[in-house]
């Protein structure tokens, strides 16, 4: 059995997460039992919502255990199996969190899926046609639900999810307006992911500059959002939702640390008579499969052109995710293992 | 034709509204046109959205014009007709305003309905047969959507939402718990509409405080919530609100006076992947002969016995409004004016 390096969860956040609540750890992965698959991990997917469940409150999901391994999405490669729906080379996305391998009871349903990698690398089976692609899917089909000629804007524009986002939003026929850090960013969310407009967040620190932006990118207003981050960027934009607007509530990173997050003028939310509903794409299996399909389709035709921030070697893991949580990614952060 | 008393907006409020924002003007009624028909009222309505229009700013409606009539919902008896189908004797239900009597283009679809005392009282049309009945259906029946067991929870509970929601709760086997301010108001909602239990916000002036008071009233979590106050009680609740809640938000009445009102754990939304969504009854005309037909039935079998705070003559109705928005109503405020 091969030696398998792992990142563990050693510690909690008291604010800020560092790299002193994460640790390198040696093992062995052990024999396998009956319908037990051995993965070896190309990529690790580094998601926002992992730093919610480093701490112990309340959450939508477990709290990560301690001294286990961090928990996380994966794609690799079979290379035994005792289970007669794998064989070794199949490609497979899983869940087998940060390490080098992982061994599944592949007769569970759900914790194992074959790909195909002939049109879409297997990386952006993380990205998007993966759980991100899945996220904006959701959001924007199921939450807000757009007319053709709608205004959409999502936040976090040059991330996994808004890219997905902003390639089905223009399938729809929408205006969509991305917010992202940094003129580099926001030109990549205009160029190449095909945003109409994209607003630097950097040059509008504050709710009454990121609402005159909005107003300018937004001529007809704001009929759907889609949040990733929170704080004064929503504030700003529910001075701009138009009435019966619909507002996809997915990330708030900028809470995540535990610092207060104050919405400043809920009764924006009855003036314009808005929806809001938060959502965790992994409650709703159902939508999977047309998304996904959606989503390799717009891979495949090149509709949807992702970008990867990509870290090298599971030592890197923990870096490179304090760096997602500050923006400093561009595109979908992986961490390669091969 | 008959003098005609009317109460004008002279002046918009700055902060809280005052008598001052009030005059009685004396006037004449006009001479009847083709289609006309000339009502008398009985009862004015008073309600707290009327407080909104009376700002300038942006809201969900047209501000009340200044130096014009307010406007209201009317009940009143047809006492001369020059529409084919309204004669005199007719109870009519309409928004004829704060005045004695109203000229109606009756040919205007919607603008009056004829409605029947037999079994309902020609009052109860502006309360929990009418308006605010059909308010406390839409968010109840097309937000919320409980199940049976459900816990759901209501401020203003004694009031004339509040009344009508209750029973239309009750109906369908749920749990149901008021907020209200008072322990006669809290008394009254339990003994009297039936409510489950009843939390006085006057002995629970704090988030902490409101949010054990809950605990307490609602060992399963709460499912569903409507919202008419905001403030810190909508920050109670969120504390307590399950996975998947709902949240029919139709009223704000602690921020009408222009105060912010932040909503201070804007996470929670997300955490607990609720849906909250703001709405106007006028909006969903479509609703409203499935909603009356419900809520005529619960009050003609007693199911549904909503009180009344009834003040005299039109010269009182600006003290009664004020009164209203500072909860010194007990059930639905009313003006009787015959």
């Amino acid at each position: 059995m091969p030696a398998n390096q792992q990142i563990h969860l050693v510690s909690r956040p008291t604010g800020e997460a560092s790299l002193d609540n994460f640790r390198l750890v040696e093992s062995q992965t052990p024999p396998l039992q009956p319908n037990q698959v051995l993965v070896r991990h190309h990529y690790l997917s580094l998601d926002p919502y992992m730093r919610g469940r480093m701490n112990e409150s309340k959450s939508y999901a477990q709290p990560q255990p301690l001294n286990q391994v961090m928990q996380g999405g994966t794609v690799g490669e079979v290379v035994e199996s005792r289970h007669p729906g794998y064989q070794s080379g199949d490609t497979v996305v899983g869940f087998g969190g940060w390490q080098q391998y992982s061994v599944v009871d592949a007769a569970q349903p759900g914790v194992l899926r074959k790909v195909d990698t002939t049109h879409v690398p297997l990386s952006h089976y993380l990205g998007a046609v993966g759980m991100p692609g899945v996220t904006a899917w959701y959001g924007l089909e199921k939450i807000i639900a757009p007319k053709a000629g709608d205004t959409l804007v999502i936040s976090a524009a040059s991330g996994a999810v808004g890219s997905a986002f902003g390639a089905l939003a223009k399938a729809r026929g929408c205006r969509v307006v991305g917010i992202a850090g940094g003129a580099q960013k926001c030109r990549y969310v205009t160029e190449e992911l095909g945003f109409d407009a994209c607003i630097d967040y950097r040059e509008h620190p504050d709710t009454a500059s990121m609402s005159q932006a909005l107003k300018a990118a937004c001529p007809n207003g704001i009929d759907g959002y889609f949040e990733n981050v929170g704080g004064y960027i929503l504030d700003a934009v529910l001075l701009r939702m138009n009435a019966f607007g619909r507002i996809a509530l997915c990330g708030m990173i900028a809470g995540y640390d535990g610092a207060p997050l104050p919405m400043s003028n809920p009764q924006l939310l009855l003036v314009n008579r808005l929806k809001l509903e938060g959502f965790i794409v992994s409650e709703h299996m159902e939508v999977w499969p047309q998304a996904l399909k959606e989503l390799g389709g717009l891979v495949a035709s090149g509709k949807l052109r992702p970008r990867e921030s990509i870290a090298q070697g599971l030592a890197a893991a923990p870096e490179a995710f304090l760096g997602l949580l500050k923006g400093r990614n561009f595109g979908k952060q992986l961490v390669k293992l091969v």
